[in-house]
């Protein structure tokens, strides 16, 4: 019995093979400190949780439309458009189970096969799969180090635009990396994919995930509306990873294609779980702020105690809840040449399990520097304490 | 902007025009008896809820595996097994948002474009959709009237096999029409899918929404497990079509594609739903007895009834909660000969709401015969009796 050719095609996120080595290694009875899933420890807000089970008791356990209830698409584009100084039509707001759902819509919708997509490296490892996934060209821009992060590559991204281009996945605040846009290098995406006819993905999954400063968003700039589509997640700010609910924002036309595709695929949504993100962004707000608080005290510690390590070195971005450290010197201190070993001695010394720069897409010629990822969204300040003091004796000795 | 040309082979289900056009008439201020909807109108089993709170409380509110938590595949193996009389490994089963996520996933991994799957017609629309946005060709089997119900032409589907036949969906207990197969159909199926190697996806949404004999699965018959895709939904049974809860039994080869594609589509089905689903199949039995009581009480009472109505016949299946009524007669007498111009009238004349034939595929040469689809699933005995009742009076007057 033969699979479909389409497979071959077909990526994945390797960095669940982190999860099940740590699972292995804890298995064996060994402390684990796990910096490599991209999760929330925290509990999710009890009014978000009582929502859900009233809307259960007045029996919100039927279907409902594939685009979401009324009142999630209504509460939704106020709150999106009013944090990004944007009107938004809750017309242009399809309900998915998550933002991640948003990614393979937007691909299927607006690209045919043969057409090239650029897409961030490192970068969230769904974007490559589901272009080629869907016979596309992915085509990855890289960034460059600066004093504070990380800058996208303008120059590669002028040079890889071509007759063919028909898409741009654009993530600020960026996963695995960590990086913000300046105003100037929003704006040079924004004419670019304007002067190119370009449709853009702005995955704004970190948006309200930050520290300080404020967020901006692509599709607020003149002219980027009718060509953006937004992927919103309840995902981080409410500690809602695993409710799998989240919202795209597209053009009226993008949104009913997406809306159909939600009819073919999951029908809807869960449907009581609407009700919980209505209240979620209605509601009382102490349950995410407290969510963030927390977190920047892991950041901060996190941050700290990294830098304060022999050979690495890491900037401290506002938003997200990654740091993407270099550690090309404290890496070649201890003797490793590659990644992967290393990671596997740093969890068997100290319990420290973490992902690497490899599991955000094939490393772009010319890259000579070393990098991890932690993620510090998944264990408690004293926690974070100790796993890092390890590591840093273990680079030490 | 230019949308994908793949969008232009998407279908959808036209019966959600049916729930606009009833609301429409309900907001002018009139009583519907909405027989159109194949959803349940009646409370999930408090035991399933609790179970989900308690998940919640746990901290199920995270990611998880995207084929689903160990000890839900663990037990849909065992359960859906023990009712085929089948030994399933938990690694054949993958959890999803819903049964209706296994066409497109089936669809996908197992089917190149051009390919041809032969698919039922009268039947769910989502498999023509699926198969044709994937670049194959749906090609439709037809049922023929019997004294009890409906069988599959099995000559024509014998006469549709060819060397590009890839796969044969079979939805036996069948929306819309409620067609069970006999021992020797379900045999002869499974004979044309061993000796021209096609892949069998056996959806089985119903397969336990039945009030009298037993169900058998097309996959337990010898050679058929490495073929057969089996789709299981929670929706049904346990009044859960708005949880978004169902699984698929495949190879194991098939089903670790389901699960690389869950990783790329949705992530996870919602985390604490999965353990919902685990109570509700090990836990107490009597919601689910009492919801599948009261739809039989509904059949017999809608059955009875159009039965008494001039010009109209109906089967009584054991199965499902669709009724398929014969009202060609009916028409003539009224004088109408369009099916959505009779729908229309009753629904203006009597508040009655249904879909029609129409509404699950394009008609095949040599139909001449006019049925409607009635779902006793959302309204209680008494809003039958009345409603139809109204129907009676309008097609006698």
């Amino acid at each position: 019995m033969v699979l479909a050719q389409r497979l071959s095609r077909l990526g994945t996120e390797t960095a669940f093979a982190v999860s099940r080595t740590a699972a292995e290694w804890a298995a064996g009875g060994h402390r684990i400190y796990p910096f490599h899933l991209g999760d929330i420890d925290l509990a999710t807000p009890i009014n978000i949780v009582e929502a859900m089970n009233k809307a259960i008791a007045d029996g919100k356990t039927g279907y409902c439309p594939g685009a979401g209830i009324p009142i999630l698409r209504e509460v939704l584009a106020e709150d999106i458009g009013a944090k990004r100084g944007m009107t938004i039509d809750p017309g242009q707001v399809t309900v998915h189970p998550g933002g991640k759902p948003v990614i393979t819509k937007f691909v299927q919708a607006l690209m045919d096969p043969g057409d090239e997509v650029l897409y961030p490296n490192p970068g969230y490892p769904i974007y490559e799969s589901q272009i080629e996934y869907f016979g596309g060209v992915a085509r990855a821009y890289r960034y460059i180090p600066t004093a504070t992060g990380f800058a996208i590559d303008l120059d590669q991204v002028r040079s890889m635009i071509g007759p063919k281009t028909k898409a741009i996945i654009y993530n600020d605040l960026q996963n695995p990396i960590g990086a913000e846009s300046t105003e100037e290098e929003r704006q040079a995406l924004a004419e670019l994919a304007q002067r190119h006819n370009l449709w853009v993905l702005s995955d704004e999954a970190y948006f309200e995930m930050r520290y300080s400063g404020t967020s901006h968003s692509i599709a607020a700039l003149p002219g980027m509306a009718e060509r953006t589509v937004i992927l919103y997640t309840f995902s981080k700010k409410f500690a809602m990873t695993g409710w799998r609910l989240g919202c795209a924002v597209a053009p009226m036309e993008v949104s009913a294609a997406f809306a159909k595709l939600n009819t073919n695929n999951e029908s809807c949504t869960t449907h009581f779980v609407q009700y919980a993100g209505t209240e979620a962004i209605r509601g009382d707000q102490s349950g995410p702020k407290a969510i963030l608080a927390e977190l920047e005290a892991r950041r901060d510690t996190t941050a700290e105690l990294l830098n304060s390590m022999p050979g690495v070195t890491v900037a401290k971005p506002n938003a997200t809840f990654y740091l993407f450290p270099d550690v090309t010197d404290a890496m070649a201190a201890k003797g490793f040449t590659e990644l992967p070993t290393f990671a596997t001695e740093a969890l068997h010394a100290t319990g420290v399990s973490f992902c690497t720069r490899l599991h955000f897409g094939r490393p772009q010629p010319g890259e000579n520097r070393s990098y991890l990822r932690l993620a510090y969204s998944g264990l408690p300040v004293d926690n974070i304490r100790e796993g890092l003091g390890l590591l840093k004796t273990w680079l030490e000795g």
